[in-house]
């Protein structure tokens, strides 16, 4: 059997996070040690095996711990995570929380000089649900997900390193920015759209009656996020205000300038290529986040197969394809000149390539080319 | 064999819309006649399975359509809904259109007296998808989705009832609105959040180098729709311009509300206290949307078992659920000082409840009163 990628594990807080990063750990036969401030919280997650109550007795083999995670609300990290360098004096010490410089700040305000901050390093997976407390916690919550790490100048690389490790242990992918630069980033990638959301959201309130019967998934996928713990957010946003209101004001001033675009509709040409250029710059914006074909383009090969020209034959073509377990990707049909008519882009996973060419042979297709 | 619910169908329009109607039909048997002005996109729907192309020896036979579906872009819905009720002189003709009070109106413009508006009635199926086009079409894209139906004063009481028929025929559930209570409801649940998701997704466009891969699932549900198509979005959001633009204008001011408050934050409590206001009515709004639960509350009923207090019995608890095939809704524990400590509800369908009740007893669990 490999060696643990830890050897004992202490979680402070075992809400969603904490107690998913224990689950995670779990499943390598780390050693996890529980803490919580609510007792309540703490027999959910043991219940669901994420790790046993640190207990008075106990206190000796925690402060053998080689991590501590500290997954406590924002507003009260700086003291936990002081709290924590004292109480486990040999301990690499990280956190869980969504915003990186006031930790710190708050931290380096309660942790004493030789206090062994050099043993601190910020972390943040980015992973959640908009729901809250140890029942929703997953062991693979953090699958594929990227886990911000955030060392400060002072930060020890073997700290920085285990950080990582666990950061991978839990299935994420550690990405090292400074605590500044990750609070610019959160602003933008997390704060800004979860305030969206709840805008969109709050203005569902006022919806006259029988309205909300036409919402549909558009509307449900960005309002989801809206339904976060209103406290949390609230700490959240008030720890990263500075970025996250330059943003707000910015995205407001946008919206203004859509609605006064509509509102003058009737000028100018000029409006309707103002508003189509409002929406071009959004379409544009999805396209750079990294994603399902963004991530790892060259994983995709196209395989072009020439359609007969009859009703129903790429609902034929697709259906041979399905039938032989291959998974199409997307799919293109060019239209240029210079393409035969029938042409159509098969795109599917490089390692599927050889079934779906023995598939579309079996079935008298005409791979093209 | 029943009779199919429709003798003859022309689509006019090939695109995502129109292609998925007319799958959806050809479920049933329904004879589908399609035409798009884009060889292109006919070509497709075709070679899906969606109908046959009209071709000009077809004139006759399609003249003795019973529905005509208009599924163009919002900018031509007016003559081309006028041009189908005089080339279709027997036919109900509806649209599939994202607007409805302007499709009206310029029909209106275009049908001369006696034209037969009264066989007009306009549809918005509440389904669709950030693609377009044919390529994207599937015969189940409106099932368990609501179908606006929204008749004029003059419309025909069997008009009004073959378009629910062909509501409920592509799966989804007609709901009845006059068509400006159809824009004002579409304004708030379609059109304001698509514009929300461009602004949070145009700004995405200034993201420092290496920012955006820390983007999560919440930042993906929240930009999702912006990736739809401009052009198609520029003619939808002018033809409702006065609601929309109301609702932007609400949302800019309380998006720079938040900034301010953040901006303030050190001033006072009240600026916090309004900062979760403002998270909370978020919440709110997303709980009034009809879901999952919402939709159906009766249909769930809780089941309480009462856990043994050794770690990891949750855990234990929800594999044996799982491992009886029924799937666990939501849970709860009641932290409330009359309940026994280990008590946990298990939500699950109704219908569920003996196959759970059978499972729990199997494994030993205490099934509480």
């Amino acid at each position: 059997m490999t060696e643990p990628p830890f050897r004992r594990v202490v979680v402070i807080g075992a809400g969603l996070m904490g107690t998913s990063v224990a689950l995670a750990l779990r499943r390598f036969g780390v050693e996890v040690l529980l803490e919580d401030a609510d007792p309540g919280n703490l027999r959910v997650a043991v219940s669901l095996g994420a790790g046993v109550p640190v207990t008075p007795g106990d206190a000796p083999r925690a402060e053998q711990a080689d991590l501590v995670v500290v997954g406590v609300p924002p507003a009260a990290l700086g003291t936990v995570i002081a709290d924590a360098l004292a109480r486990f004096p040999s301990a690499v010490v990280t956190d869980l929380g969504s915003v990186k410089a006031a930790a710190l700040a708050d931290t380096r305000a309660h942790a004493p000089a030789g206090a062994g901050l050099d043993r601190y390093v910020g972390g943040h997976p980015m992973a959640g649900s908009e729901q809250s407390g140890p029942l929703a916690a997953r062991a693979d919550l953090f699958d594929g997900r990227a886990w911000a790490v955030t060392p400060h100048a002072d930060s020890r690389p073997d700290a920085v390193a285990a950080v990582e490790r666990l950061a991978r242990t839990c299935g994420a992918l550690p990405v090292q920015l400074s605590p500044g630069e990750h609070d610019e980033a959160v602003a933008l990638v997390s704060h800004l759209p979860q305030v969206a959301s709840t805008v969109v959201a709050g203005l569902l309130t006022t919806a006259a009656e029988g309205h909300l019967v036409l919402a549909g998934q558009g509307l449900r996928d960005v309002t989801r996020i809206a339904g976060g713990d209103p406290d949390l957010w609230t700490q959240i946003l008030s720890a990263n205000a500075e970025p996250v209101a330059r943003l707000l004001h910015e995205a407001a001033d946008n919206l203004h300038r859509v609605a006064h675009t509509l509102e003058k509709r009737d000028a100018a040409e000029a409006g309707l290529a103002d508003l189509r250029n409002s929406l071009e710059r959004g379409a544009t914006g999805v396209r750079r986040l990294p994603g399902k074909h963004g991530a790892q383009p060259e994983a995709f090969s196209a395989v072009p197969v020439l359609l007969p020209d009859q009703p129903g034959e790429l609902a034929r073509l697709f259906a041979d394809v399905g039938a032989a377990g291959v998974n199409i990707e997307d799919v293109r049909i060019d239209h240029s000149p210079n393409t035969p008519a029938g042409l159509v882009e098969l795109w599917v996973h490089q390692d599927t390539v050889p079934a779906l060419l023995e598939a579309l042979a079996h079935h008298g297709w005409d791979v093209h080319g």
